[in-house]
Parts: structure tokens; sequence; C-alpha cells
């Protein structure tokens, strides 16, 4: 069963505060004695055969057997004409469904409170094609594209996750209104896989109608399944409200299991090496990972030392308000993994 | 001088709640003894030779006159294959900017304070373009279009705005990291707009991030300019953050000084005809409307006696939080008015 013994973990730690926030999640797993075994790749992009850009056969070759990528931030774009290390990832292992919950943290002061949702992007086309054209000097087409099957695939996804996580409503979001033919394809395979799933709660609602009432009362809102651009949109409105992409986990799934979870902050340059990073997006992304892979109890538990650490207020990186190191941050979370045993 | 004799208006109640909150907004300007002669017309939208949509005649003609019209909420769509009324407008009078201020109202408590922005959106084409394609079965494209044209336009209404409103900043809202065509364009017209408004500072944000920090700090915005979309979007989303669209104003704004002002809330028809309605969102549409015809002190002293009213908190509308009637609260703003003469 996929909850017994040693599972390898393909480790991207990334640029700049990369590695010391990765290197945190390693040591709070360790503590926790969760099972899993990591396997450090570096994925800076290199031209392939045809000029092509791909990931490092290596890095790639770690994916294709442990199925499981944690990754911290990237640099990107790295030099003009450079792809987007995350688009390219998300295309190399198909992660068609981009999940972040986001959940407001006990003792972390926002406007909000009691938000707890999960917006779910279609991560693989949309707004995303890559296919735009000059029609004649100074027109310009971009186009997006919306395919049944991504459609219905996102769709079942989102009421999979909500079944599964204990969710009792699904929103479509869209702009059917106006993009009748495209939108409205993918309002179409929502509604018909809600069908299928009585249990679960359907409505439709216009983006800016979401976007109006998230700000309004956040509370409102439980799953939300949308078009690659609008979920890029609402993933980063929504981590706003609970206080960022510092405390923001996300993960991207793909078929059979393959998923790559990973912090959506940058690499902050300007605090890299200086042992004040905030690990908790990653580490919270970590957690994902190991409910994912069904390792829930361990999942609990470093997810629970981490929010007590919050709520407690006393071991603080600067950026969630306090004074200490990540390392002191880290350990603080470490001792209360192991008190918990 | 356009500030002088009287000057004729448009006015369009519109349904649902229309009839009684434009009817509000003509007793205020009456009792503030603004000299505007109102012109009233329905819109229903009309079949037109070969088919077309269009406007009634009296309406176009009567708007081909005044030039500025002011408008109540449009129940769209009126039935199945019936064009959005808001669209049609927009496109009939080439309204090819939408100007939202969003500004707190002292007194009306949101999670926000200080809120003090603007968005201009880019009202023609983009993602508004119409164009959509099946290309087989299950697959569809929609093309957002973007032209030289329309981006400079839009850039240098922003810019303009700017600095006739006092105004010290401009952010470009885009995704030319995705769409590097098309959204490429509108933002190296953007530039080129800038470097003509040495007096305005000039920024670029990812519209995602714009969402994030939004949410966050929304005091660190002033006036933004984007595409279509990405407008409707954050025209609603900062709505939201300052009460919703029952106090927001709007304004359309096209070529020679022609613009439409509108409420952007709906016709709530549960509560049509019972005196319960809140005027104040066509109310500071209305005072966007005296601006832009250079009346603005008539401007000046409805807004003032509106915000006084709200601020006083002693007849207010239901949705306000009060238990007034629509009438009271217009009679509260009317007297305010006649005593500040
Ligand atoms: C980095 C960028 C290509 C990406 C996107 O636009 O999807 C980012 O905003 C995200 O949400 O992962
Ligand atoms: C009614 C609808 C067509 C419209 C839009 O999407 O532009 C509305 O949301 C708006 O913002 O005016």
């Amino acid at each position: 069963s996929r909850s017994r013994g040693i599972h390898t973990v393909t480790m991207i730690p990334g640029d700049g505060i990369g590695p010391e926030i990765s290197s945190a999640v390693m040591k709070i797993f360790e503590a926790a004695k969760a099972p899993i075994q990591w396997e450090e790749r570096n994925v800076t992009a290199i031209k392939g055969p045809g000029g092509k850009w791909m990931i490092p056969p290596d890095a790639k070759e770690s994916m294709d057997q442990s199925k499981i990528g944690l990754k911290g931030p990237l640099k990107t774009p790295i030099a003009a004409g450079h792809p987007s290390m995350n688009l390219l990832l998300r295309k190399t292992f198909d992660l068609y469904a981009n999940v972040r919950p986001c959940v407001s943290i006990e003792g972390y002061k926002t406007p909000y409170t009691d938000v707890n949702l999960v917006t779910i992007r279609e991560n693989t086309e949309g707004e995303y094609s890559g296919i735009e054209h000059v029609i004649v000097d100074g027109v310009v087409q971009s186009i997006k594209l919306i395919t049944e099957d991504a459609s219905r695939r996102i769709a079942e996804y989102a009421f999979e996750y909500a079944r599964n996580n204990q969710r009792s409503s699904v929103t479509a979001v869209h702009k059917a209104n106006i993009m009748r033919m495209s939108d409205g394809l993918f309002l179409r395979k929502c509604r018909e896989v809600a069908e299928t799933y009585k249990d679960i709660k359907f409505t439709e609602m216009y983006l800016d109608t979401v976007c109006l009432n998230m700000v309004q009362d956040p509370t409102q809102f439980d799953v939300l399944v949308m078009p690659n651009l609008y979920g890029d949109i609402l993933s980063d409105l929504c981590a706003g409200l609970i206080g960022g992409l510092g405390v923001t986990p996300s993960g991207n799934i793909g078929a059979n299991g393959v998923a790559i979870f990973e912090s959506v902050h940058g690499t902050a340059p300007d605090i890299a090496g200086l042992d004040m990073a905030n690990p908790t997006a990653l580490l919270l992304s970590a957690v994902m990972m190991l409910r994912h892979m069904g390792l829930h109890e361990y999942g609990k538990k470093i997810e629970t030392a981490c929010f007590d650490t919050i709520r407690d207020k006393k071991v603080l990186t600067k950026d969630l308000g306090g004074n200490s190191k990540c390392s002191e941050f880290t350990a603080d979370i470490c001792r209360r993994v192991v008190d918990m045993d």
C-alpha cells in the first residue's frame, strides 16, 4: 500500500531562498520520522535536440520514477527567450490541475477570518495556449483554447477532490456570457460532471462576481474550479486573503498519481543565504504532498506543529511579524513534532 | 463654455429599481439647481435592418445630440439571443474607456480604509472581441484581439485622467509573460505613452500580482489601466473593497465628449417599486458626469451631501445598514444640498 514503506520524493530546492527552505522542510520531515527519502535534483532548463527547451534528464528520470516532486522557488525568466520553468514542468509532466487550499491561519492576522476554500485551476490550456499571431501591423490575436477533454478532466478532478476532502460544494467560475463558446464548453462539461456527483452542490458564477463576493465575504466559497487564467488570478487573490504567498501551499496534479507540490512565492534573492526565509509555504505544500501520498498522519502532525508555532507567536520569521531566524522557526516546529510522539 | 447654460442629458432609467433611483437622482439635482435638463429614453434593444440588434432610434438620437447619458440598471439578457444592452451601448457610441473610481466611504465600514484608486478598462476589444470558432468537435478557440490604436488610446486616456485628476501614478496591468504578443503590444503602448507624461509615475504589474497586492493593501494603488477582461475583473474586485456595486460609480467614455455614466449593480427586481432601493451608485455616477461636463461645483455639492448622509448614519437604506426608505434617504440628501446654499 502507498502508505507503507519508504517513499522516494524528488526534491527540487530551487533558487534564492530555495535551498534554505527545502532544508528546513527536510529537517522537519526527519523530526517527524516521515517515511520519505529525498532525491535532490536541479531543474534549470536545457536545450535539447532541435533547440527545444527541456528539463535536465536526471531530474526528469527522478520524477518519472518517484512520481512525486517538492519544489522551491525558481528564478524565472533566467534570460531572454528562456522558458518559465513552472510552465515547462507543468507541460513535461502534464500536471493538469493546480490546487491551492486557502485556509485562514490562526494567529496570523489578515482582514479576513474563517477563509476555507480551495481553488482548482485548469493548468494546460486556455489563455496559456501560447498561440498568438500578428494579423496585420498593429493588430494581434491571442488564442484561448478550450477543449472538451481538458474541461471534463478538471471538472472531474474538482468533484473528486471535493468528495475526498469532505467539501460540500463546487463553483464553476467563468465568463460564458462573453466567451460563449469557449467558457460555454468549459461550463457545459462542469454541469455534466456535476450530474454524476449528486452529493456535491454545484453552482456557477461569473468571474467578476466571484472577485467581488470574494473580497466581501470569502467564507461563502468552498471548492472553485476554473480555466487557466482565471485560476492564475483567483488563486493569487485568495492567497492574499489569508496572508500571501509565504503561507499558501500549492499542488500541481497530473494523471496516475504524478504531482509536484511547490511554494509559489519568489526566490527572495535579497535575503537568500541569510537564514531569514520563511519555510511555511513549502512546508504546507509538503503537507499537501503527504496527504496526496496517503500519509495523512504525518501530514497532520507536521501541519499542527507548524500552525502551533505560528499561533504561539514566540518564534516567528520576520515576514510573519517576528524576529527569529529560519533555523529557529524550523527548530521550534521540529520540537513540537517530536513532542507529539 | 460647457459650464454655463442648461445642458441636456439623456436619462436611461432602466429596469427594476432603475426608475426609482433615477427619479431620486433627478430630485437631488433639482434641489442642487444643477443646470441639467433630462431627456428620458428607454433602450430596450430592437432588431434593425438585416436583423442586427440596435438601440431604439429615439434613444440614439437623444444621445447623439446630448452626448451625455446617465443610465440605471438594465435587465440582461432579456431573452435568449438578446444582446447585452451594456455591450451594445459601449459599441454604438464607441465608449472605449470604462472608468471606476473606488474611494472608501467614511462611515461605511468594510475590511479596508483609505482606498482611493481608479480602474481604467479598455472597453472595446481584447477578450470581448466576440470572435470564436469550433476547430473540431470538442475544441474551441476564443480570440483576444489587441490593437495598437485601442491600446494607445486607452493608455493616453489613463495618463490624461491621472493628470487632470491630480493623481500621481499609472500602473499597467497585464499578463505579457504569458500573452507576449497581445499583452506585450498593450504594454508597449503604455510604455510609449508614459514617456510623454513625465509628471506621472508609470509602473507595470502582472494581473495576478495586482490581485494579491490589492487584497493585502489597496492603498498602494492609484490609477490602473488594463485590457478589457482584466478591467472587468479588477473593477468589480475594487468595488468590493469599498462596499460593493451599490456605492460604486462608473463612467463609459468615448471620443469627442461622448459618455454614459451608470450604476453597475443589478435591477434588484425583488425590491423594485417598494421604495427600498439605494440610489448612491447612480448618484455618484451622476456626480462623475457633472465633473466630466465641467460642472465641478455641483458635483462637489451633491457628493458632499451624499457622503454626509452616509457618514451621519441616521437616514440609510437597508443595504447600507439602515431602516429608511429610498425617498427618505433622497430627502435627507436634498435637505443637505439646499442647506449648503
Ligand atoms: C510564473 C507564471 C508563468 C505563472 C503563471 O502565470 O501561471 C505564475 O503566475 C503561477 O501562477 O504559477
Ligand atoms: C454585463 C456584462 C456583459 C459586463 C461585462 O462583462 O463587461 C459586466 O460585467 C460589466 O462589467 O459591465
